[in-house]
């Protein structure tokens, strides 16, 4: 792409370096931003430095935070005898707008992936068995994602936790509410069926 | 959403603020960044401070440049009697990578749509006429979208450049190259028959 301005050209660079943003949306981006009052983009830059300068991970969880500890963390109110083990924030925030968790969390910081060159040591996972070994957690569920990667670092985690005086349990896999079971698919059907629960917890909400 | 965090909540605001960007893929961006270097960050939302400050709109020709005259309008081998009018900085770069055009431009900055609340007024268009008053061109070439609104433009550029003695043309509508005939659309093929060139013409490159 030709563009006639060096400055337009690096910020085009720069937006473009984004995941799933090519060189034509950039520009498209780009150019929406010269379009707006300068104080408003002033804004939009600081809003992203701010952020870097500010946001670190929580001691104990590994969770982004404005602070030492989350809020999860620091709140009296959260179990921490029950830790939910995920790979990212976007997760903790998926499971706390179910509002069904009243526990803790462990964020990972991703999931074992060799395609990607992720391995165990690239995680917080030390953090995790420290935490378990010091004593104050009584279960651990594992909340990651039904991928191979997912597995296999539920795999890891277990044999890592395996002499650790701790339950450790996996969230359901089953059809999901709301779905026909025509349209499931046949592991996640015969999941299911392996897996089913007693009716009565069920009907529990 | 419930971010944790202020920070990222804030620059996901603003992220999401571009047009095409949902708070779901503002998110997705917004982690990307916290997983860089910080210094690497703050190249990113420098180049965004810098464009604001330096870039500026071209005295000519109201192109986005670096300096007061952009390149092509300071070009000594342009030819500035030919002036091919434009809606935005995007159509410049179209036109430019065809290699075809050694005229300058006029950039309107946006086309004439009372729908989004456009009149001419919010145009360049009064500069335009300047430039062709002044007697240095000698012919405009309307380079508008093949739409309503570009067509409503290239009416009304027309009007007002009636008296003016200046040759308009607007650049050809017709079948696409490499485009096939039966997947032409009606309107198209008809004005390409209607505006039919001498063949010694279409050999031309």
């Amino acid at each position: 792409m030709n563009i006639p301005s060096r400055y337009i050209e690096q910020a085009v660079d720069q937006v473009s370096s984004l995941p799933g943003i090519g060189k034509k949306t950039a520009l498209r981006l780009v150019l929406s931003l010269l379009r707006r009052k300068p104080e408003e983009v002033e804004r939009f830059a600081a809003s992203i430095t701010e952020m870097m300068q500010h946001v670190r991970l929580c001691k104990e969880c590994h969770n982004l935070s404005d602070n030492e500890i989350c809020s999860i963390c620091a709140s009296p109110f959260r179990d921490k005898s029950l830790v939910c083990v995920v790979a990212d924030i976007r997760d903790v925030m998926a499971i706390e707008s179910t509002e069904q968790f009243r526990g803790t969390y462990h964020v990972l910081g991703g999931i074992i992936s060799p395609m990607d060159g992720v391995g165990p040591s690239d995680l917080f996972i030390d953090g995790l068995v420290e935490r378990v070994k010091s004593g104050q957690v009584q279960e651990i569920i594992l909340a990651l994602s039904a991928t191979m990667e997912g597995e296999t670092t539920c795999f890891y985690l277990s044999r890592r936790l395996a002499d650790c005086n701790v339950r450790i349990s996996a969230i359901a896999r089953g059809v999901a509410v709301g779905g026909e079971l025509e349209y499931t698919d046949e592991v996640t059907l015969g999941r299911s069926i392996l897996q089913r629960t007693p009716y009565e917890n069920a009907l529990k909400r």
